[in-house]
């Protein structure tokens, strides 16, 4: 899926005029494996999958916690880097072959001055982020890791289909040994 | 602090004209203890915090947890109900006597159709409670609870100075007895 496709889907449908689209969309591919935000870097991109799958992450010890993965169709960021300006606390890497548009952030912030349909977009988008952000928090605060697993199954199997057990156990913050246990009481 | 000044100071100097504010405003006074936005009701209002401490909590076993506290100047709402018009996981409480404006949804909703300073104020509030979220769910992933209570003590001293022990634990998701030891540790 393009850009202009979710605009014109999600945000209004004049944006069948492409001239419409009120930033410069830029197009990268992006090899399976590579970093495309570093930790500490300060982000200055938001992107959209047009195909691909991409992981967020957050050192932990010697290893690194999963805060979420990224489908066709999604949009991500180390927002909070790109919203103040700041050392990014997270890495995005590319978990396949990657195809994503992006807007520069001083495009952005330009087209949030004057423009209602900026505003309208980064809006709904950080609307939809948020969202994201309090569901998993509520699940983390009252929910067991069977119950969140479950979810999973339920509401992205996008993730349960595409992403490894052990990888699946770092977002859902459980060893791997436990993520089994739970398949295994679930399947019987 | 009222929303008009808020409006001033962080969104558009142009708010200085009353006029300019694209929704109606309505003001109410609500007593300590009452039940703001009772679980599971479909949330309609914004809020905006003239005065007082306001509580959002979920309820957890037979007991509840605590997602977040609000002073004056920020905004609350249960926002994934007020987005969604899901019924509200989250109940909302006045900890003290408090003073609110808020904005009805319906009036949003038609403000956010046409008005370039509606979504500006939306999307900046917005990213507002997205990074409030994002930290606290790397605050959940990476730091030990030590940890937690270091940051409150650093960046959230109105909380440690307003809330009660009891409560602070249930905002950092720990008990009680282990907040005590924590706040022995660190005076020592």
């Amino acid at each position: 899926m393009i850009l202009q496709e979710y605009l014109i889907d999600n945000i209004d449908t004049s944006f069948i005029d492409a001239s419409l689209i009120p930033f410069a969309i830029h197009k990268k591919e992006i090899k399976k494996g590579e970093v495309i935000t570093p930790l500490n870097a300060i982000e200055n991109k938001a992107y959209f999958i047009n195909q691909g799958i991409v992981e967020m992450s957050i050192p932990y010890l010697d290893d690194e916690k999963i805060i979420d993965f990224y489908f066709e169709g999604d949009f991500f960021s180390s927002y909070a880097s790109f919203l103040e300006e700041s050392l990014s606390q997270v890495k995005i890497t590319a978990l396949t072959d990657v195809s994503v548009e992006f807007v520069v952030k001083d495009d952005l912030r330009k087209a949030y001055q004057n423009s209602l349909l900026a505003n309208k977009i980064g809006r709904l988008v950080t609307e939809k982020l948020y969202l994201k952000k309090f569901r998993r928090e509520t699940n983390f605060l009252v929910n067991t890791a069977e119950r969140n697993y479950l979810d999973l199954l339920e509401r992205d199997k996008k993730i349960i289909e595409n992403i490894s057990v052990i990888k699946i156990a770092k977002y859902l913050g459980i060893q791997p040994e436990s993520l089994s246990r739970i398949r295994k009481s679930i399947i019987s």
